[in-house]
C-alpha cells in the first residue's frame, strides 16, 4: 500500500503534550481573570453560511478567507477572526441575553494568506467585549483585566497605550483635515513605529494634509498623562480624564496606563477609547493586546445598533514572549510518579500501588512491560518524570516502596502507607 | 444596507454562557482525569492536506468529509474523526516521543452528512490512546479511566461492557464461520440490541452462517463473568481473565466490569480487547464510550506497525445524559456578587469595592450604568447573581457595605472590611 506523507498544512501547526501544557498554563490564568471580572465563555460554530462571514469585507471575502460549496452546492466558509461571529451571535441572541452582555471566546480562526513568519493560516485569538453600554466603565474594567492579563502571565514591563478616536477628530478637526481624510491620516499616523516620524510626516503632506509638522507636535505624549492632558487643554479631553480617574479607583498603576494621542489602531470602526499593549522587554513583537470602543459591531446583522468595548489578546504572540522569557522552564508536562513493575508475579502489586496514588489525585504511570529496571527508569527520564517507585520481592515482603528522585539520584524505602503523605509533602514544598 | 440573517449552518452549534459553562465544568473533569493517569493533551490542526484525512476511506471520503480546494487549488479537508489526525501526528512524530505514548484529545470533527436528531455536522470527540505496548496492562488502565470519569461525572448506574475479537474469532472458527465472513457477523452481532435476537439470526442465515442459534447461545452472557468464563472454557480465555484480574488489582468494582462476548463494534480494525460503555439510566442514548485494541493504526502513514489501545468518548452524548438527570442545577455560570453604582458621585467607590472583590479573586461585576436601583438589581436577578453589594452616602460615612442575598431577599449592612472574609465564608459553606 502506498505510504501517505503525515504532513500538515503550511501555515497551519500541530501541538505535543509539552506544547499543550504551555498554552493551556497561559489559557487556564487568562479565563480565570476573565471570569473572574463576570465574562463567561461563548463558542460559535467553525462551518459558516458563507454570507455570513464574508459580508463585512465586501468584494475581498473571497479572496481572505477560506470558503468553499459543500456536497450540498450549500457556501461555507471558515471565520477570518472572532469578531463577525461575535457579532451574528450577538444579534441572534441579544433579545435574550442580560445587557449589557460581557462575554469572553478563544478560537481559532483562518486567513487564506501565504504563510510566512508570524503569518499563520490558522491561528488562536481571544477576544474579550462588553456590548450594550456606553459607559466609561466598560473601558477602565477592560484596561484592569488587560494589567491583570500582562501581570500574571509574569510581564514585568509592558504599557497599555490609551488614546481617544473621538479627541483624535476633534485635533484633525482643529488642523482643517477633511472629514474624508481622517480615517487615512489615522492610518498613517498608525505606521508611526514602523516608518518614523518622517515618513508620516511625508505620507500625510502627499494626503494633502497641512501644517502636518504641527499636527504631530500636538499629537505626541508628554512624560505624564498629566502634561499631555494639559497641553491639549484647549480640546475636549474629558473623557480621557474620565477613563484616567476610573483606571485609578481601580488602582491601575499609573506606569503602565500611558495617554498616547498619536496611538491610531487602523481599523475603521472605532469610535472612542482605543488600547495597544506592548511589552518594552518584547517590543519586536509588536502589540500584544488591543482594541476599543465601538458603535455599531452588529450592524451587518441586525437593525438595532449597538455600543461595545472589547480588546484581543495575541496569544501567539504572548505565547512566543513568553518562550523568549524562560517562563516556562518549571512546567511538569508529564506525570509525577512512574510505577515500575520488577516482574511478572508484582504487576498486581504494582497496580495497587498505582490505584493508590492515583486515587489521591497524584498525577502517575504504571510501565506498561516487564523490561529491565534500567530502561524503565530511562523512560523516566525521557518524560522527565520525577519519582520513580520501586517494588522488589523483598520491600513487598516489609510492606515497603522504593522511591527514587531522578532529579538526585537518590532513593530511600519507605513504608507502602506513608507514600501519599511524602508525596504530598514533596509538592507543597 | 441590506441585512445579514445572523443564521447558523444547520448541524452545528453555538454555545452561550450557560452552556458554555456546564461544558467546561464536564470537560475540566474529564481532563483532570486523563491527565491523573499520564496522558497529555495534543491538539492537531483543523485545515488539513485532503489526502491525510481522505485516505482511509477510500473512495467514500469525498462523501462523508468536508473537503474543497483552496485559492491556490490545494485540496483541504476537514477531520472527520480524531483516530485519522492522530494516527498521522503519530507516525510523523513518533520516533520523538516517548513510547508507549499516551495522549488524550478533544476537538471538533466534521461529518458532510445530512443532520438529524443526534446528528450533527459538528461536534466534539474525545479519545485517549496508548500507542506502542501490547501489554493488558493498557486495557486494564483505559477501564481504570473510564470508571472514574463515569463516577466522577455522577452516573450511578453504568456498565463497561467488554469482549475480545481474539476470542470471537476462534468462536467463529469452531462455528465453522469462513474468515472471509467473520467481519461481517461482527457487524450484524454488533446489531443485537437494534434488531434483536430473531433479526440477527435471520441475518446470520443469509449470509451463510451455519448453526447460528447455537453460536448466538454460546456468545451469550451469563450472570457473573466468572460463570461467563466457565462455559466458554474449552476457548482459549485468558486475555478476558488477565484483564479482569488486572482490573481487580485496580479495584474497578466487578459491578461495572461486564463480560458479553456477544458485544461486538463494528469498525474492522479492532484486533482485542474492545469495550463500551453504557448507562442503565439512559438506555436510549446507546454507547457513551467505546474502542479497543488495534493494531496498525499508523498504516496510512508509516511503515513500521503499532499496537495501541483507545477509546472515545461520546462527549454530546455524556452532556445530554447529564443534562436529563439534572446535573447542572447548581451551577453558577455567573459572577458571585454585583456591585451596585448608587449615583454618579459614588462611582468611585464602587470602583474601589469592585476592585477589592476581584483582587481577591471573588468573581464579580459592577453595573455600568448610573441606573435605579430596581432596575440594578432586576439584572443581578436575571443573571442569577447571588449577592448585591449597595454602598450609599450613609455606608460610605459609616465606611460600609450593605449585602443583599438575592435568594432570601435579606439585607444588611457590615463594614467594609468584613467584606472578603464574609463572602469567603460564605463561599466555604
Amino acid at each position: 500500500m502506498q505510504i501517505i506523507q503525515p504532513k500538515i498544512l503550511k501555515g497551519t501547526r500541530e501541538f505535543g503534550t509539552d506544547d499543550m501544557s504551555k498554552r493551556n498554563c497561559v489559557m487556564d490564568t487568562i479565563k480565570r481573570i476573565f471570569s473572574t471580572y463576570g465574562y463567561g465563555p461563548i463558542e460559535t460554530p467553525i462551518l459558516n453560511p458563507a454570507e455570513t462571514i464574508l459580508g463585512k469585507y465586501g468584494g475581498e471575502g473571497d479572496r481572505l478567507t477560506y470558503n468553499f460549496k459543500d456536497n450540498g452546492n450549500r457556501s461555507l466558509a471558515l471565520p477570518y477572526d472572532l469578531t463577525v461571529p461575535f457579532a451574528r451571535y450577538f444579534a441572534a441572541n441579544w433579545q435574550q441575553l442580560p445587557l449589557p452582555f460581557k462575554r469572553y471566546q478563544i478560537q481559532r480562526v483562518w486567513r487564506a494568506e501565504k504563510p510566512q513568519k508570524g503569518r499563520l493560516r490558522e491561528f488562536y485569538q481571544c477576544d474579550i467585549d462588553i456590548i450594550g453600554t456606553n459607559s466609561l466603565l466598560a473601558e477602565a474594567e477592560v484596561a484592569r483585566v488587560i494589567t491583570n492579563v500582562f501581570t500574571e502571565l509574569g510581564f514585568s514591563n509592558f504599557k497599555i497605550k490609551t488614546n481617544s478616536r473621538r479627541l483624535m477628530n476633534d485635533i484633525f478637526e482643529s488642523f482643517n483635515v477633511p472629514k474624508d481624510k481622517a480615517m487615512q491620516s489615522i492610518r498613517i499616523i498608525d505606521k508611526l513605529g514602523k516608518i518614523g516620524e518622517e515618513g508620516v510626516l511625508e505620507e500625510l503632506k502627499k494626503l494633502g494634509v497641512e501644517d502636518v509638522k504641527n499636527l504631530l507636535q500636538t499629537l505626541k505624549p508628554e512624560g505624564s498623562i498629566e502634561a499631555t492632558l494639559s497641553r491639549l487643554s484647549e480640546y475636549d479631553t474629558s473623557e480621557i480624564e474620565t477613563l484616567v480617574s476610573y483606571c485609578k479607583a481601580l488602582q491601575i498603576p499609573s506606569e503602565i496606563l500611558n495617554f498616547d494621542p498619536t496611538l491610531a489602531r487602523g481599523l475603521d470602526y472605532y469610535t472612542g477609547i482605543i488600547y495597544e499593549v506592548i511589552s518594552l522587554e518584547n517590543p519586536d513583537l509588536g502589540s500584544l493586546c488591543g482594541g476599543g470602543r465601538y458603535d455599531n459591531l452588529c450592524g451587518l446583522f441586525c437593525k438595532e445598533s449597538f455600543s461595545g468595548m472589547g480588546v484581543a489578546f495575541g496569544f501567539e504572540r504572548i505565547m512566543i514572549a513568553m518562550e523568549e522569557r524562560g517562563a516556562f522552564e518549571d512546567i511538569q508536562p508529564n506525570a509525577e510518579v512512574l510505577v515500575t513493575v520488577f516482574d511478572e508475579d508484582s504487576i498486581s502489586s504494582s497496580l495497587e500501588i498505582y490505584e493508590l496514588l492515583t486515587s489521591e489525585g497524584i498525577s502517575a504511570e504504571i510501565y506498561f512491560e516487564v523490561d529491565k529496571l534500567k530502561k524503565q527508569l530511562k523512560f523516566a527520564d525521557k518524560k522527565g518524570i520525577p519519582f520513580v517507585i520501586i517494588q522488589g520481592p523483598e520491600e513487598k515482603e516489609k510492606g515497603e516502596v522504593m522511591i527514587k528522585s531522578m532529579k538526585s539520584g537518590k532513593q530511600k524505602s519507605i513504608p507502602l502507607t506513608q507514600l501519599i503523605n511524602y508525596l504530598k509533602s514533596y509538592e507543597q514544598s
